[in-house]
């Protein structure tokens, strides 16, 4: 199967279907059908369907899906059966640090390998087990030391020369926190967490929510 | 349109559309196709025309949508035009000190106005001219302040407890950065900042990089 077949968005929605088998077999869940899975998910059974469709065939008729099986071999397909994925980091501020300390990326096999930085003060320093290297560095390390993946937490103004260096130094997996409006190459693939748009759709609800309350004290209006 | 009428993954559409719509505008574009708005977005045009069905007619027939009017009139659908939403952030470590800090969230009208800790080195202190609180006046203050929104920055072990008080104290949208495997009652939108996913979705095209690689250097593997 080659990357272009797949719709990138159906890649993006295999790792929560991963995470939610996961959830499943902790409570002791054997089996689950598309439209269980689909409701605790809230995506429909046919769109399940279509989306594993991709990889072959899952499931049998009238008993679901194997939980514990399924989630193994989507982890296979996206490649996180056991191997490390390392990473480099660049940014060791605030949330670069915080980053760092979160323990949800090693227990799920991300690796920082070494972070980088502009500011004397923290460049030389290890923070949480990572070395900090100056980020004039960061060329000659990607030469010697090739990696695939890369966290940005540096300032938005400093984001776009950095995802530049990253993919000149042939890191093809981008995590950025800092909002970036910059192409990259095909191949390359650019993420971003954006906390302000999941606010923004929260807020619609919001909206709704008083439009609904106005319209139960004003009937009329 | 009442809440239940438009599918929760379209509304979380629309901040994209008005994000790129902005971008556009900056551009000096007036006017868009759903062809090329997709393109820039990885969506389907018909699946932008089908989004946009639920709020309305827009665009013209060979025009394409005017770019700031569509703009204008998906913010004030969402809620977002020129409206302060107020939020109460809970955690204040590193990780929230680096949300209280961040610019995005003010320039885009989501403004903190209180934040809470338990931790008494932090309680009293003013950070990003925010007052932190003790985490246990939270259900007093939610009382005497409504608020809608709030932010979740505390370890992953003390989240859902969090959310509980939250949700009690009738706060029904949150974006949290901890990992939850808590379900919420209807009407009360939680949404999780979840990178480790982000990065997940990356590894499957790394792994088939390295496929791709392994096959080329070895045609007949």
């Amino acid at each position: 199967m080659s990357e272009s077949t797949v719709p990138n968005i159906v890649i993006r929605r295999l790792p929560l279907y991963a995470r939610e088998l996961g959830l499943l077999e902790a409570e002791g869940c054997a089996y689950i059908s598309s439209k269980e899975l689909g409701h605790r998910l809230d995506v429909t059974p046919a769109q399940i369907r279509k989306d594993l469709s991709y990889f072959g065939r899952f499931g049998r008729q009238g008993r679901g899906y194997d939980v514990g099986d399924l989630r193994q071999r989507l982890r296979r397909i996206l490649g996180l059966d056991g191997r490390v994925q390392r990473m480099v980091l660049v940014g060791v501020g605030q949330l670069g640090r915080a980053v760092l300390d979160y323990a949800g990326f090693p227990m799920q096999g991300f690796h920082v390998v070494r972070a980088f930085d502009s500011d004397p003060e923290v460049i030389g320093r290890v923070i949480a087990d990572v070395q900090v290297d100056d980020v004039a560095d960061l060329p000659g390390y990607l030469e010697r030391q090739p990696v695939a993946l890369a966290i940005v937490t540096v300032p938005a103004a400093a984001a776009r020369s950095v995802v530049e260096t990253l993919v000149a130094g042939g890191v093809n997996a981008i995590l950025s926190y800092a909002p970036i409006a910059t192409a990259v190459p095909d191949g390359v693939h650019l993420r971003q967490i954006d906390p302000v748009m999941e606010l923004q759709s929260m807020a619609y609800y919001i909206r709704q929510g008083e439009l609904n309350h106005t319209a139960e004290v004003e009937p009329g209006g």
